[in-house]
């Protein structure tokens, strides 16, 4: 059989028989890694305007409350907790980002999983596996596509993102090949999600979508509701339909090799990439001499040229202005230490010490420095001036975030909608989900203290 | 402004601003003519596999059964319906089509607003006024964006289809041209399914899925879930993403003015369009000479080269190869003097008169013939010879079907789920639609009597 010529059976057969202990323990701590930090995103994001709305939209349809989202008092049926997992675990574009594909591929599958695991028992170690293997399915298949497919104004995290969810429930349902591959090919029929949608809730609303369309691809399936078998490489299926050149041999390449989660990023920051190596550095001139705010007389960023067509904005008032300046990525980081969700609030672009940096910063750009790179040089009232390059910023592939980077953010998000105490236990069972016996403890564990579980 | 430039805002601001009363008197018996096919279609197939699995699958999941799809006896949520219906009424491939675009129109729309209908009163004017609008929306788009859309593998049913159900869904919901936007917005981000499904289950979820998609759609604009605002026109919207080639101003040139509703067109026979003009010849002869079985001693059939090419079966055994065997729809035609979906059972295949005049059946391809035309020759042991040319086949615009013909398909579909007491009540309903004060009497006329309402 010419794996090319059916990818999608291929690709199956591999999803059902893979093993567990075939995983490597690199491949399957990244899995927990890429758990810590979208749980906390989830939680982030569960008290976002566009979490709420939907829930009012679409809650009366809810079927029987056998599930709960993250983070949420809500009690639902799985679907709708599968589309606000989605859409609160996003909507910060503070996720996950493979760097094949730039897709953002915790969401879709971790949200269909924890909706799962919500509603149904599933050991931390068959969660754990149906998540490595949805997050490489649909890794590999954005691969295959990427990057016409993201080109032509696909976005990327929906339209594979489904394929995600659906092989992941899949798995945890016990499909056979023949199921899978029309899982498979009811996610493909199913994929959608355009560009046209970035600046709105509707971008959000991809993930989840996809988290609860992959769901619903793998029930019906497993119940025999037939799909094409050849979803992914026939001549009217996904990819040729969505992108003008692909490669399909990225699918089926190397499958139990190689694996997208070694490569996977965090995000340090909640705002453009192009500011993170200028917060990086203010950071490190804030760990480093602490400077008070005041006594900051000038704040000179040396930035590539692309930062200042995106984030040049200096005279803001609301947090999300706040994301496409660069100067107040670099205010946030000298004057508080670091740029979580909470300096991108209203209040933290009109803290009057923020502001006061952020007024004495200047920005020239420099064809000489990389995206990865910036310079901050602060001078203080006193004359010193303090200095510091980045040579890749933190968060990319050379610089991963700790595991300890990873817990700060996932706290930073928690105590938005969380007590600390309870941030503090929910992080440790992220880290300990092999060992649970049941998954749902981890989901119930999410619930806001204030909220009647 | 612009018309272009402003696509789904025009578009839009005339959904909702569009009134009952300037929609010209036969475009409304269109939409009543509409209805009526595709309410016999959802009948006919609402015992079909697909649905029955479906509902195993999907009905565990449902919401409060404030709804009812058409001629099941489950109560459900009004997505879960939206979908039950959409699966229903084009599982046969037996329903309208747009010749515009080739879509089949009716099914997306029709699904979701019975759906509503169940759940909530409506009007039957509000509710073919609704029927129009996301009809002729639905209708625009799909023509903005043929032929590059559907040659590239998009199923336009299911693309152009979740337009239909979110804009006749918000049109009775009363959203403002702001939540119209939105509607249309989330509606085409959604917008999927494959032509690769072709042949499996998966072709009739499509205006299923786009029903039940629609639907929501329209739900969460009227929450203010908002989506981008220029989902057809934008750089990276509905249009440019999915379409090599698209004219925008078929969107909005001639709203109020031209209406596709005009030139919709109702399939005569579930099988496929080359066989038309032959099955068309064999019932007219039928119905002139009544020739007995046993006295066709030979049928010579001259067709479109492409016929043959298609559906050249001639050794059958199974229902679904009599689609594909234009010996067979001769021989039902000369037989039974029909050939709906009864005449595509198994049963039918081995009717042994049907099987003996099949087999007695030639055909030459004669490339002088055009796909609308047929010439049917018979043959009769006495020596007599029956022929009938088809200039037109029945079915097409210049032949449209009568409204008795859209009666006769209609109770020949009904009377496979339904008493046929039940089903002339159900046709005079359909037809009466307009002065229900509620639609819901018509979807509860639909429920088998065996099924406790």
């Amino acid at each position: 059989m010419n794996a090319e010529s059916y990818v999608t059976r291929v690709l199956a057969e591999w999803l059902v028989s893979q093993r567990l202990e075939d995983i490597p323990s690199d491949v399957h701590h990244e899995a927990l890694r890429s758990l810590v930090n979208i749980v906390g995103c989830a939680i982030g994001g569960s008290t976002q305007p566009a979490v709420d709305i939907a829930l009012r939209a679409l809650s009366p349809f809810s079927g029987p409350p056998t599930a709960q989202p993250l983070a949420r008092g809500e009690r639902l049926d799985p679907f709708l907790a599968s589309l606000v997992n989605g859409i609160s675990s996003h909507v910060h574009d503070y996720d996950d980002t493979t760097p094949g594909n730039y897709s953002h591929p915790s969401s879709p599958v971790a949200s269909a999983l924890f909706a799962y695991a919500s509603a149904n028992p599933v050991s931390g170690r068959d969660f754990v596996h149906a998540f490595v293997l949805g997050f490489e399915a649909e890794s590999r298949i954005g691969n295959a596509v990427y990057p016409a497919h993201y080109d032509a104004g696909w976005h990327i995290t929906g339209t594979a993102g489904v394929f995600g969810a659906a092989v992941s429930i899949g798995r945890l349902l016990g499909l056979s090949t023949q199921q899978m591959i029309w899982a498979i090919g009811l996610a493909a029929t199913q994929a959608a999600g355009l560009r046209e949608m970035f600046g709105s809730m509707g971008k959000a609303f991809h993930p989840g979508r996809s988290a609860q369309n992959g769901y619903a691809a793998a029930l019906l399936a497993r119940e025999g509701f037939t799909a094409g078998e050849r979803s992914l490489e026939g001549p009217r299926g996904f990819s040729a339909v969505t992108a003008a050149q692909y490669d399909l041999s990225k699918i089926t390449r190397g499958l139990g090799e190689t694996w997208d989660l070694r490569v996977n990023t965090y995000k340090p920051f909640p705002c453009g990439i192009v500011n993170h190596p200028t917060i990086d550095a203010a950071i490190q001139i804030h760990d480093e001499y602490n400077p008070a705010p005041e006594q900051i007389a000038a704040v000179r960023l040396r930035v590539a040229p692309l930062v200042l067509d995106l984030c040049n904005q200096q005279n803001i008032t609301k947090g999300l202005q706040g994301k496409f300046s660069v100067y107040h990525g670099a205010a946030v980081g000298l004057v508080r230490g670091k740029a979580g969700l909470q300096e991108y609030s209203d209040e933290a672009v009109n803290d009057p010490a923020v502001k006061r940096v952020r007024e004495h910063a200047t920005a020239v750009g420099d064809s000489s420095i990389t995206e990865d790179q910036a310079r901050v040089e602060v001078e203080l009232t006193d004359g010193r001036v303090l200095t510091r390059f980045i040579e890749e910023s933190i968060g990319n592939l050379k610089r991963p975030l700790t595991d300890a980077q990873l817990n700060a953010k996932f706290r930073d998000q928690g105590v938005l909608a969380l007590p600390s105490g309870q941030v503090d236990r929910l992080v440790d069972l992220c880290w300990r989900i092999d060992s649970l016996a049941d998954v749902g403890e981890l989901v119930r564990a999410a619930v806001p203290v204030s909220v009647p579980a």
